[in-house]
């Protein structure tokens, strides 16, 4: 019996597992690797103290931050499936089928990109069809490319895309680009993007990589072939709560729902933290910060369990 | 006219002022020094993904990385003494009188621990005098400590210190302990505390590193010393709300009440973070998750402010 399990490697479930390690919790961190999804980033330049740091090099310092701590296992690479309840306390359950026990869990498993799902799609994942622009836009150099979305991360697809594509097509779903500002009004003042609105992705073509996509115009119903040998899927993220779905509150997008002062969900004794949550703003640091708050509140919690301490104030003035 | 003021410098200001600069606002900084309150710790190693750094070192990783920032001005040494507003917009007034106008304020002025005020306290800060159990417990290995204070923050040091320190006096002014009744009943089970009453610190002695307290009993008057390693100074924290007073809402210790979904205060256009608010754990990283929420939220705030854009989603999902 652990007194914690947290789930997850990346800024949140090491940020967690460092607290849980300080506070001297028996703890287990569960995870496929360590980094979450900057992992692949070629430069990060806002992990708040560090100018520029590669995802790999991050990834290795929170890796080598949490196995400090002496009370903290890891167990890697090992995917968590299920979250169960078992009396008063917690059976985290791999795909594996291995069970570990705990008194509370930190939640900390990130979120994963969100596919089309069309068909030639996930033939042609790697093969033309990518989902990071940071990692994958020098792999285009005067090639033809679509970013596939209207947000933030579309438009940053295409300024991450002007130094290598030859011609960049944006493919918009809606009627009208979201996102900040400057970045929209960088991406119309470049001649290498065309802008297609109300426009729809019904299919990737190609044999061993991307040659064409068929898109759909979902106002005139016009079908159309466009040539190109990249497409940059850039349409949000899916938060991996299937683990704990049923058991916690989930939010429309199937955000784990928060009370962002304690990074309790709606079960006690369940902690979240970081992507995988309703944070309204996906940032490392803030996911970090979210993992502190959550293995500080799980600590209370076993507190509270284990008739020790009332749990209250705990870091709070006098 | 400035877009952004931020005022503090610490974690939360950086920060904020980070995110400000990659989000192009036009910003001012205005900090008396950076660092913030953990500038004088010897060793921390709860900087997420750094295994251990000095206070003095995370300050100049802090500085280096927000004056990177090509859109945001320091202004330094300074400090901001009122918040008042002028219109739609504004004004951050130095205690020298100096004025700066903004769209929109990030308040990250954090708080100052209660001092003792004894002779060598501001000397041996960080040489054993410490203010932080949850970050400076495991320094004190088998050592013997001591803890000031009645209250909650007090016992819960000792607590914090259970699993490091050899033996640990509580010094209490008054003649009974506050704070929860079980942690105090916890604090009194272990035989490596020792309470004692009605006890002042009058000196903190040592040369490069605390070896002493001279204590006065308050009821008898007499006086004595106590050779020791580390003193906890746990007799509670002031927020530096006063430039906020009256204009943003503050609870009951003065800290200003957080909308922690958005690092808002309770006045559209004005955001805080860090110790400044009522956050409910004191923490670097949880302090640097707060500034990039409120440097991102006052981003929203100011492009629905000058009518560009909805100001939604700019960095959930697609």
């Amino acid at each position: 019996m652990y007194d914690l399990i947290i789930i997850g490697g990346g800024p949140a479930g090491v940020a967690a597992g460092v607290y849980a390690g300080r506070k001297r919790l028996n703890t287990l961190l569960i995870t496929e690797e360590f980094g979450g999804q900057s992992l692949l980033s070629d430069d990060i330049q806002n992990w708040i103290g560090t100018k520029t740091i590669s995802g790999f090099d991050l990834a290795q310092n929170l890796e080598a931050h949490v196995r400090g701590q002496e009370t903290v296992e890891i167990k890697m690479p090992a995917r968590a499936a299920k979250v169960e309840e078992s009396g008063k306390s917690f059976l985290v359950i791999t795909e594996k089928g291995e069970k570990f026990e705990a008194k509370a869990v930190v939640v900390a498993a990130g979120a994963r990109r969100r596919r089309l799902g069309v068909p030639g799609e996930a033939k042609l994942e790697g093969k033309g069809v990518v989902f990071c622009s940071t990692c994958d836009a020098p792999l285009f150099p005067d090639k033809t490319v679509a970013v596939v979305g209207g947000g933030n991360a579309a438009l940053e697809a295409v300024v991450d895309l002007f130094p290598y594509a030859k011609k960049i097509y944006l493919l918009v779903r809606g009627d009208t680009l979201r996102g900040d500002q400057i970045t929209q009004e960088k991406v119309r003042a470049s001649d290498k993007v065309e802008v297609l609105f109300n426009t729809e992705v019904r299919e990737v073509k190609g044999e061993k990589f991307v040659a064409a996509v068929a898109l759909k115009n979902n106002k005139t119903s016009q079908v159309s072939e466009l040539p190109l040998e990249g497409i940059f899927v850039e349409i949000g993220s899916v938060p991996n709560s299937e683990i704990v779905k049923g058991r916690v509150e989930l939010n429309q997008f199937g955000e784990i729902a928060l009370d962002h002062k304690r990074a309790a969900t709606s079960h006690a004794g369940i902690f979240a933290a970081g992507d995988i949550t309703d944070e309204m703003y996906k940032q490392n640091n803030i996911s970090a910060g979210d993992g502190i708050m959550a293995a500080l509140s799980a600590y209370n919690y076993i507190l509270e369990r284990d008739h020790k301490s009332p749990a209250s104030e705990v870091n709070n003035g006098v």
